[in-house]
């Protein structure tokens, strides 16, 4: 059977080591769409290589280059964030690959769920936002979310076979980030130069300060809630440095489950497109023997306070989690344009979460208003910080 | 459901763990088998405290003392180890636990697999010694064989709902025994004493010596061969002194999953008890954050040649695994005598493999001649050992 595959944000890091794998199974995998935000070039190449039925840029000033870079192909051309949620739907879709970074990803992915497609998510704002929602949407649609993050594919690798069998909790591991070790005071002076060198993972910017101030495992605990039923309380996070073992499932025998392998997205991404289903790759292998020792401690919350505040934002409910991450995207912004530092994040997003509007049971306009309340309520925190240097 | 359960070996060191783990849930085990071999007086109270319907003693020589500690209960007593292949064909039987310690405990084991029950295998020696008929008898049968070993318990548990999934290799830890790093000189100086101190595991003293030798785990490989239909070069084993992974499988696209916890027999024989299903249990949990380091090496095959003469029956099969597995009985014993040093252990199996007749597809009755003749030739090697003193 061929899968036929939408991959909205085609052209960012997981949308093109989706590609590279996907590249590895001409028999198995049609790509029937490619969409991407600003990077026409890039994906007039893709679309050269892998001639989709359709591509769509989200940004609708390089229409005329896109088109006209396709010029000689049969590829239909498309524009606008509409025109995205629009071909997700599309019949000849099977199965959408939902990696747009951002809020903007939350439409496309919820247009996708509501044809009740296959989503293998990539996207964390669509569960971190709008948990409660989607989880009645795929209800209703028959839609299958499938997770593409390491840790959450690990969750569901443990998972798998083990239905109804009581789940006593999950711990996800954090690789610490490169400033496992530094003080306060060091945290204090990193600059973006320095925490955009992950030292484990090939990823984005934002994700890779997220990864740095643990805000990304922040994320992940509260897409963890949604996507495998847990409460709080059920849900840990493990520093483990060597990111090896990417997260463990603890029974309620007291047996332990663990997902290893070299960190390399493919595999996880592979295994979304093909659940319960395993390809046989070339893929680089874990060796044992390598001679790694394996190592686990727990997150300092005082030093990485993001961490701490996501727990709160899952705890609230509501559009609080809505919140965390609109300030926390506000906050990665200015810590990049050098605005604020690394230790002011968590600053910024906690005074976000203490000054928009709460709703406990928001729908999905109210979440948009939230989304852009708390990036006024960051970005004018931020500028009374700048003012206060 | 209540399942009802024949126990052999229930005053080992199996057999007690599994009647620990019984009695913490009544309403779901009834006991109504206990078998063993001479210690009536563990059996008797055993059978006073779990009021099963029939116990027996293998070794006839205890039967009046057993009766005698049993005549106020309706338990009935039976003796010989013809009346454990008779009990455990009885209707009233749906699991038996097979954890008869050695040779002798593979009768018995047949006969429960002839009779369709499930299995859960504590006997190394039913696979090692008979594994090729004894997967034709469970075809045959309908019977289902569970492993109870932490390994491939392990093993099972990173396959459930991998069905068709192929699998790369798998790789049996080994905790090294207590003489990972001694050199072949210290190795030659070990007294029983010192290898009867087995660091992780509660075992009994030949399994103790077998795991101190590696030996164990050869005999671990040449079951998984059989339990998982694997071939030998697909069996790896590693080096893991802290006894936290219980073993891995590596699937073939680049993934792989691991079964953890802090040792203790009684998750194993929990699971092969209600497999696929898991308990709730109170035993001790794993503590990821209590600072251990998981390390993993390659065995050493020269200084543990044990490992090594495994394989090499492995991949010779017919009755090689017989001989090897009683030769190493043989050798055990005579090292816990202090008739042999720990390093000619495997000087005896190799020389029996050499010297014991060999077939390539024997059946039962001639497995049990080349099990006395391989003792047989253990026996004399050992003795022209002593001799050169």
């Amino acid at each position: 059977m061929v899968e036929r595959i939408a991959i909205l944000g085609s052209t960012g890091s997981i949308g093109t080591q989706a590609l590279d794998v996907i590249s590895r199974f001409p028999e198995r995998f049609h790509v029937e769409v490619l969409a991407a935000g600003n990077n026409y070039e890039i994906l007039a190449s893709q679309a050269l290589r892998f001639n989709p039925d359709i591509v769509v840029i989200g940004n609708s000033q390089y229409y005329q280059q896109l088109r006209e870079l396709l010029k000689d192909t049969q590829i239909k051309v498309y524009a606008g964030s509409d025109a995205i949620e629009q071909v997700v739907t599309s019949s000849a879709v099977d199965v959408v690959l939902a990696s747009i970074v951002g809020y903007s990803g939350l439409r496309s992915t919820i247009a996708a769920i509501k044809a009740g497609k296959k989503i293998a998510l990539a996207n964390k704002e669509t569960l971190v936002v709008a948990g409660s929602i989607i989880e009645k949407l795929v209800r209703e649609s028959g839609s299958r979310v499938l997770p593409v993050d390491s840790e959450h594919s690990a969750i569901l690798q443990c998972l798998t076979g083990e239905m109804g069998n009581p789940v006593e909790h999950i711990s996800l591991t954090a690789s610490g980030g490169p400033f496992l070790h530094f003080s306060s005071e060091k945290l204090n002076e990193i600059t973006p130069k320095m925490a955009l060198k992950h030292p484990n993972w090939d990823m984005g910017s934002k994700i890779t300060i997220d990864s740095a101030s643990l805000m990304n495992k922040g994320l992940e605990v509260i897409e963890a809630k949604w996507l495998f039923d847990l409460n709080p309380e059920q849900i840990k996070v493990v520093v483990h440095p060597q990111s090896i073992i990417h997260s463990f499932v603890h029974f309620t025998d007291g047996s332990v489950k663990a997902q290893l392998g070299i960190p390399d997205m493919r595999v996880p991404i592979l295994y979304a497109l093909t659940y319960p289903e395993r390809l046989t790759t070339d893929l680089p292998r874990l060796d044992l023997l390598k001679g790694c020792s394996l190592t686990f401690s727990e997150p300092d919350l005082k030093r990485f306070r993001n961490l701490s505040l996501a727990y709160d934002a899952l705890k609230e409910g509501g559009n609080m989690p809505c919140i965390l991450n609109a300030a926390n995207e506000v906050a990665v912004n200015a810590f990049l344009e050098e605005q604020i530092a690394f230790t002011q994040m968590p600053d910024v997003v906690k005074y976000s979460m203490e000054n928009t509007e709460f709703s406990s049971s928001p729908d999905l306009d109210f979440l948009e208003v939230s989304d852009r309340s708390a990036r006024e309520v960051a970005k004018d925190f931020i500028i009374k910080l700048t003012n206060k240097k």
